[in-house]
């Protein structure tokens, strides 16, 4: 279950953006028992540890800390039990099972947990982070699929909680399982999951479509939402700038709408709209694309779309995941992770591009997300020729003025990533109130501290 | 704020089913500082009390308990606050709004909570029980729809935890507001929330369809959710002994779709479908009418269905609803709040009807309820004229029988009313890890469990 010799750790310190720091050790248990005997033996020795699922996440918080003595628990051997009950619509997963193992086992059975990502997490670590995506604004984040846990606590005996269940409704005192969902790992280790799942989508129909002003993008999200909240699956952002670096670094072969050499032609905003349904073409006159073509047409009437493009889900998604690849190529960059409340999104945005204005003089800013449910990748990048320590220094600069807008606009630095040493000195912009009640339950769960990852207090 | 003299108390002493215990006193704050007011008086006094909304609740949980001096919370009149935001489709409300006020305000920004019962609670009594209702299938349960909370904390200062956020995704830590949803009040007292909210439904489709057998009920349910799952609002069972309960007691003047005098041609199960949809008939050539004809229909040429009835939702429903009143009238009952999973449904119902006439042999079992999402009201009737004593004792040892048998049935005592002293002898059939978890909160966030309407220990 151990594993020594330091060449073998590599994979286990270094995180997903390439940041590495020393693991004391790391531990792969294979199942429950091998789980419990690795907490029972941190916290006899008082030692740190932090849970690693598929290594995934961009806020360290399944790497070890920089400058602290821990050890790694690998999830990545946890793979025994993908069970399917197709009749309750759910599945139970070993917290090492990742998405893409967990979907395919799901397909055969008409199945799928739509949680649409551009990575493929673990199972637990989904839900440590209450992972979001693509498609939260219709199937919702990983709380909304999560029925059952099974979650060995951080004490003495490495208690099991057995909360393994596979009910959409059960209320009998306080819902222990939402303790331990988007917590990221501080209060306990999810060991298993009952997910509820749904029927594979028949039907998808994508387009992009042009916008002038954000409170249009506004105007026909609520138009889309009115007439056809159920199949909305996706509302996605791309600024001109997102677009201005997808000009420049974009694939070979991808389709690309814009006239190539013109990028003063590029909207200001592209929006990528989807509609799914369980339901097959035959079961309708009217198929999912033409519905689709006809709120984009009303959205055009009323003066909000100003040009359109329809085709395959698969090319105009190429198109949207190239965004971040992109905007790497640009250079070296900082990424927020933001959440506001939908109506205050284009005016926060406004607020961010004057302060990185004030802040980073040296930055560009750019931005894409999930804006059907508020969510805006808000991202600053540098010119490779600055000296680092000019960009350090205006990094370091915007990052806390930038959480102090956030916190001022009722919105979150920590929209669907979790919370992790990447993002923690956020978290004093929380009232006082709330942090002392974190404090407790992480005193009360894990008082020995042997959860490593983030420092709740 | 405080109301004295006996004769006042009447109401908020008693129960929605008549059950009268007395209140110590009742205070009626209007607004969060009196609300603080009254926690750290109690606080200081050691003072038990029950807080109490719209006081719709069958488990007793928001009424005094019986043989303790304790005082009541009226939220009646903290009514102040329906804020509708329309581009981030949410509403904050104060505890005390009730559910058709609310969704009297929001149908007039064409916005809805889609939480459908047959009684009127108020917001805060909703997120205590953590509500269910008839659409749960499509549109979930409360907990799904609050993004945000402002809650007291029963401790030395009335601390409050400013959660009344507006977010729909947010992952810092623990999400304290899980805590206070679904936990019937023992853990803090909810004074406002934030919740998400629908675009009305546009067009409704209804159907009654007669199956003979249970394992047909999840046939025809797997069917419609592969084809329509993002439709599909309520799939509502009434078993025959509940028909035949509605059939001698129903109201006039209600749709009847079975021969008066024939008793025996009843259906073993009578099913309620419906689909619903944010789009308006002229969006789609096919209407959700017709979709719903083409859905039954395959369920009829599967074998599944042996009849059906199609009509005027309002129509429908009004044999739907008539079922409890129509029990009621039946004799002295004991009714259950079951769910378990729906692939084990029909298997633990078969075990109920063995168990009543095991447990109970004078009475009769009727059931319906929710099965869409594996919810059972398991209904036990005893005959009018059989000595109080023998019904008290029968129905003693089959309340106790049945707590077990749905524990081993991984299923739940209490699927969408909550947690009370109706039901809190259920309470040990939980595992002792997550007992003591749940008593550990309470101790934590309750320490002089001035709370007092359930006991978590």
């Amino acid at each position: 279950m151990l594993i020594s010799g330091r060449d073998d750790l590599t994979r286990y310190e270094t995180d997903v953006l390439g940041r590495r720091s020393p693991a004391c050790w790391v531990a792969r248990p294979k199942d429950l028992d091998e789980v419990r005997a690795t907490v029972r033996w941190a916290y006899a020795e008082r030692a740190e540890l932090v849970v690693q699922g598929a290594n995934t996440g961009p806020v360290l918080a399944g790497v070890p800390r920089a400058g602290r003595h821990q050890g790694v628990v690998s999830m990545e051997l946890l793979r025994s039990t993908i069970e399917i009950d197709v009749l309750n619509r759910t599945v139970t997963a070993s917290a090492g099972v990742d998405l893409d193992s967990l979907n395919e086992a799901l397909a055969r059975s008409g199945l799928t947990l739509p949680i649409d990502l551009g990575a493929n997490p673990s199972v637990g670590g989904m839900v440590a982070a209450n992972t979001g995506g693509a498609r939260l604004i219709r199937h919702g984040d990983v709380r909304r699929h999560v029925l059952g846990l099974e979650v060995v606590l951080p004490d003495a005996h490495a208690t099991v909680l057995p909360l393994l269940r596979r009910l959409r409704k059960d209320n009998r005192g306080p819902d222990l399982k939402h303790l331990f969902i988007g917590s990221s790992g501080t209060l306990g280790i999810v060991t298993a999951a009952v997910l509820s799942v749904d029927p594979l989508p028949q039907q998808v129909a994508t387009a992009l479509v042009a916008v002038n002003h954000g409170d249009d993008v506004l105007h026909l999200l609520t138009l889309l939402e009115a007439r056809a909240v159920e199949h909305l699956s996706a509302y996605e952002m791309l600024s001109r700038p997102t677009l201005e670096a997808i000009a420049r670094y974009r694939p070979p072969g991808m389709r690309w709408p814009f006239e190539p050499s013109r990028a003063s032609d590029l909207p200001p905003f592209l929006v990528l709209v989807e509609l799914d349904t369980s339901g097959s073409a035959n079961d309708r006159r009217q198929t999912l694309e033409d519905e689709l073509t006809t709120l984009v047409a009303q959205g055009s009437a009323l003066g909000w779309v100003t040009d359109a493009w329809f085709g395959r889900p698969a090319t105009l998604w190429a198109l949207r995941h190239a965004a971040i690849n992109a905007l790497h190529q640009e250079g070296p960059m900082v990424a927020f992770d933001l959440s506001v409340p939908r109506s205050q999104l284009f005016e926060t945005r406004d607020q961010i591009i004057a302060l990185v204005a004030d802040r980073a003089p040296h930055a560009r800013y750019a931005d894409f997300g999930h804006v059907g449910d508020g969510g805006l990748h808000s991202i600053s990048i540098w010119p490779r020729d600055l000296p680092t320590a000019r960009r350090t220094d205006e990094r370091d600069r915007l990052r806390d003025a930038m959480y102090d807008l956030i916190a001022a606009a009722d919105g979150t630095f920590s929209a669907e990533h979790g919370l992790g040493p990447e993002n923690e000195s956020a978290f004093r912009r929380f009232s006082p109130e709330i942090r002392d009640a974190q404090a407790a339950l992480k005193a009360l769960f894990d008082p020995r501290r042997i959860l490593g990852a983030v420092d709740l207090s």
